[in-house]
């Protein structure tokens, strides 16, 4: 095998060695005998022995039993004495109920008797896929794509693979192509991959998930040899109807659409005077006989900016662009939108329409795909990052106001709403390119599934199902872990102001990378201030907020410090809370940064030994070049704000002239 | 026929018509031919009517002699009553004075008697093509190559067309492949394109033009499939030898090498631990029984610097590379030297080895492609700024101390001096995109022959030449061209601080672009100051200039203020000598080279329907294009510099935030 099995590798178990499990269920079904596999893998691995189909004679019992009365997707794992059971109201409940099971066989052995209940959260749990049909992956940072190559579909002993791992962090549903469907992608809706799709909707169902495919808005013009794709018109409608009608009958388990419309150049609704909310309707109806979704990207603005065009704001647009259509997509459309305004910036304020739609499915978008968090050549562990905005409050009014239970559909009773990552995996023998960036991975199918584990908690258990129980281990890769988002985010562009990258592929330090571009991403730093003011003095972005959110954004001496750049234009010699000038945090942030970032490498060589030893020295280099390249943003950096306000240092540090 | 004949475009003459005239010469060869062919041509079309070869019974008799006293290149163009003489020493001789004729026709008819003696100023008159095997060309800007296409070697109608264009512009030899030397281009020297490397080279020949090849030095590995390209190792040294005698064997006037070595990531000797001269000298070795030549590149630096290093200097690198080797090159090696110490911008001091190589053949490197200056997308007439070179005073100490007669080699009896310049054609039906870009090649011809014409005379040739006699075509072109530098200098980089571009592709503004970057080429704007202290205070690069220059570039008040952040660290309060501060000289060049480009426009369309609509129209979209581009330029160089100091424009124009 040329890849690993990342956390799903099987080592024998001291408690569990020698001892004899049977397996017992009455379900069948192509999932339940993909995870009665797995369990007869695992315990065959852990025990040393099979385990029986009858549970007579053997030490311990595993049952796998649907309850009807409990959640499709929810569990209950007990042990009782020698019983194991796990039961669920579906198939899906008993995959993830039967690898939690695994996990504690793996880190805790036996065990004394327990019971767990667990439901995941939200309903959809969606791993969305960049990749493209030629083999090559936006924003992937692991080798080229194993879905496709040569413009045709890959199915093979991966797919399985990728499917068995995707079911157990509990994701439910995947999109696997980009959702800039360019060239041979569009034709991933016809006969001509027809074949290949079906392999791969099965090996997906089989381990309790859904295939989604992302389309080209314009698919009946360059597939379907119209003139046309006006959402209006009724031969487009009719082609997408049969075209779905085809979909669904054919690729098992098959989900709907996934949608980038009128954004960055893709083609929508807009050229014939038409809305989100009709675009998206036109599909949804197309899919609706089916049970069929169709997601669209709220990722929407003016990628034509003129820099010197300082009242647009390209945060607002989102809100602004969909704001108005709440309450007019159908309920099989989910708007899928990013954590922030802007775009995966290792700092954004929580994305207003998370609070504003109030009668719209929503799905929640990350990415662990690090394009602006170090590209997996720097460890960035997104999971704190990630929580925090599943646990803010947008005061949006509704009984249930947390984002995590927004986008789990709380307040509505459709089962439309979710979280998905743009995916970080590619083929690269450990999936991720940096082992240490599979921990993002995990911790999005954890957190989606559980957003109210911790990221200290969903970080350990990676470490032991991974790397198994050394303290030393555990310990120093948790240190990494836990300080690695913090240090990045102060060795990069500061306080939420964002961006600062070198433009088009994103990695490393520019200040000015995108300054003068039509992106609309600009920090107008000068000599005596930085940021743009997005308060109600300013564009008035900040207004998209509901109180005490806008009271809070709306003034600096309120404003969360890791946000001031984001909505204020400050001086350099605005005194932060802790007396320090917003200048001399800027310096600091940058050496600390750097700092934490060189000791990764100080606390990775003690564990010398103690790993495998290509992993050590795969991840040692990553950890050499993030501690130097750290240090190269924190000079690029610091320069820059010095030789603009030619103030030093205070504790008079290095900084280049 | 898909492209021009540029000024060789020849129509019925006033005087000249119904006129008689017959063509007589002793001479013959495959330049002869060539040449009384261009002359027929030319007669024919002003006349009416084929010149005979029988001078009895004609009006004018146009004779071509070849008279040993004369200089072989050097011609005596005497009109006689009704005899017109072309005499020379040799075949280019008469191949150039009958082009003079042939313009004098053009341009002003039959004349009055009158006597002409030239004779070109340098030896070698070059034009080095950048043009890859693959049909792409680097800097290129007028479409694909000529020369080459998918690998091969082109021989073509157009060949013909070009090398016609370049003997008529005086042009004696010829690179045509670019001096990055990868792929398939290595092979040049090989039988491979051996058989249409003879078509070239015939076609060349025919015109007075002798071919060079660009060679990789690491070809003895790379084509020769040896182990070592090491130029002691006697083993290579034959292989070149070898390979030499074959190529001058077979393609008629073959002249020799160009050479790219041990610069910007190229092999070269450094890798065996020898010195250029020893590089180059192997390569000399190998041509001197065939009386060739290798033409050795000074464009030698570090380009992997760290911009935290502020004592590496690129401008000095070349100066410090080359000038411990004086004298110690073969006689048939020629150093090529850009005309500055950095890489073709707007605006560079005279490079210091002009002045400080005594025993050394050399060559003078010029840019007509326009890189820096525009891409041929902007107008920019570039002969000021040559002549500037070219009439520079080195103080060298020696008996001729002008650049244009150090690189004519007066100072020495070697004939291996000379002039070249990166071609700016490509198989646009124009030749050179920009209609008026094609001043550029007519100018460099002209100039490297004669630097005695001034730019305007020049580019007044080259209009009553092409676009023949309009006094407002006449007029508004002059306009445009005579202004079109200094625009460009007034509204990109300021003073020559250089760069200010974008990465890579080096077209358009960018303040930071390079700021970062390993290239070396940094201009270190703070709030109060800008610029690098070039002086004996700083890095010490003035010091490469003799007495008076390196007092005069030293101190910021005697520096000529156009090089003032060349060579100086200046405060944005500085005084300038008329008065305003370095920051209101600044922004004042950015609005009024800016208003100039504008202008354009308008001199432009004043020229509606005195000229081809199809050329009308083309400059016209580029005259716009130039105008909107110059405004970016103006308003993001102008807001870098707000941002920086805060200052505003002192007469209130509008500068962006």
């Amino acid at each position: 095998m040329d890849y690993t099995r990342l956390w799903l590798d099987y080592e024998p178990v001291e408690s569990l060695k020698g001892r004899s499990f049977s397996l017992i269920t009455l379900e069948s079904g192509r999932d339940i005998e993909n995870i009665l596999s797995e369990l007869t893998l695992a315990v065959t691995v852990m025990t040393g022995s099979q385990p029986l189909s009858s549970g007579i004679d053997t030490d311990y019992v595993i049952r796998l039993v649907i309850d009807p009365e409990l959640d499709s997707e929810g569990y209950t794992l007990i042990k009782d004495g020698r019983i194991y059971s796990v039961r669920s109201g579906g198939h899906r409940g008993l995959i993830y109920g039967s690898f939690r099971l695994i996990y504690i066989f793996k880190t805790k052995g036996l065990g004394g008797d327990f019971k767990l209940e667990c439901k995941p959260h939200s309903p959809i749990r969606m791993a969305d896929h960049w990749d493209n049909m030629d083999g090559s992956i936006e924003r992937g940072y692991s080798g080229a794509s194993f879905f496709f190559k040569d413009n045709k579909v890959v199915v093979n002993e991966r797919t399985a693979d990728y499917a068995r791992l995707m079911a157990s962090i509990g994701i439910n549903a995947v999109a696997i192509n980009n959702v800039n469907v360019r060239g041979e992608a569009a034709f991933l809706l016809t006969e001509r991959h027809r074949s290949q799709l079906i392999r791969l909707a099965e090996i997906l169902d089989g381990w309790g998930i859904s295939l989604y495919l992302s389309i080209n808005f314009a698919s009946t013009i360059r597939v379907g040899g119209m003139d046309t794709a006006d959402p209006a018109d009724s031969r487009v409608q009719a082609w997408w109807s049969e075209t779905s009608r085809q979909l669904f009958s054919s690729l098992p388990g098959f989900g709907g659409y996934l949608v980038k419309a009128d954004s960055e150049g893709e083609f929508g609704p807009f050229a014939y005077g038409r809305t989100h909310a009709e675009g998206a309707n036109m599909l949804a109806r197309a899919v609706k006989p089916y049970g069929g979704r169709v997601i669209w990207r709220c990722f929407v603005y003016n990628c034509q900016q003129d820099w010197r065009d300082n009242k647009t704001d390209r945060a607002a647009q989102s809100y602004d662009g969909f704001i108005g259509l709440d309450g007019k997509f159908d309920d099989n459309v989910i708007l899928q939108i990013k954590n922030g305004p802007v775009d995966f910036q290792v700092r954004e304020p929580v994305h207003p329409l998370f609070g504003g739609l109030k009668k719209t499915n929503i799905m929640l978008e990350f990415q662990i795909a690090q394009e602006y968090t170090g590209q997996q050549r720097h460890v960035c562990y997104l999971m704190p990052a990630f929580k925090e905005v599943l646990d803010f409050d947008t005061h949006s009014g509704s009984r249930y106001s947390l984002v995590r239970d927004i986008v789990a559909g709380k307040n509505s009773p459709s089962s439309s709403f979710g979280i998905c990552a743009v995916m970080n995996t590619g083929s690269d023998p450990n999936w991720t390119g940096h082992d240490l960036a599979a921990a993002n991975l995990f911790g999005f199918g954890a957190l989606a599934f559980d957003p109210t584990l911790s990221p200290e908690e969903i970080a350990e258990g990676w470490i032991l199902l991974t790397y198994g129980r050394d303290e030393l281990v555990l310990g120093n890769m948790l240190k990494i872990l836990l300080s690695s988002l913090d240090a990045y985010e102060k060795y990069t562009a500061p306080l939420g102001i964002g961006w600062m990258v070198n433009p088009n592929h994103h990695f490393g330090p520019n200040v000015d990378g995108y300054e003068y571009d039509r992106w609309g991403t600009y920090h107008r730093a000068s000599h005596s201030a930085i940021g743009r003011d997005r308060s109600d003095r300013g564009t008035g972005y900040a207004r998209q907020y509901p109180e005490p959110l806008f009271s809070l954004y709306n003034e600096i001496k309120t404003c969360p410090e890791e946000l001031l750049l984001f909505f204020h234009r400050v001086r350099f010699d605005h005194i932060m809370r802790d007396g320090r000038t917003l200048l001399q945090r800027i310096y600091s942030d940058h050496f600390e940064g750097a700092d934490t970032a060189a000791e990764f490498v100080r606390l990775w060589q003690e564990l010398e030994g103690r790993l495998d030893g290509e992993v050590y020295e795969r991840v040692l280099k990553r950890l050499r070049f993030q501690a130097e390249h750290s240090t190269e943003w924190r000079d690029r950096i610091n320069t820059y704000f010095y030789r603009l306000t030619e103030i030093p240092d205070a504790l008079g540090r290095k900084i280049y002239e």
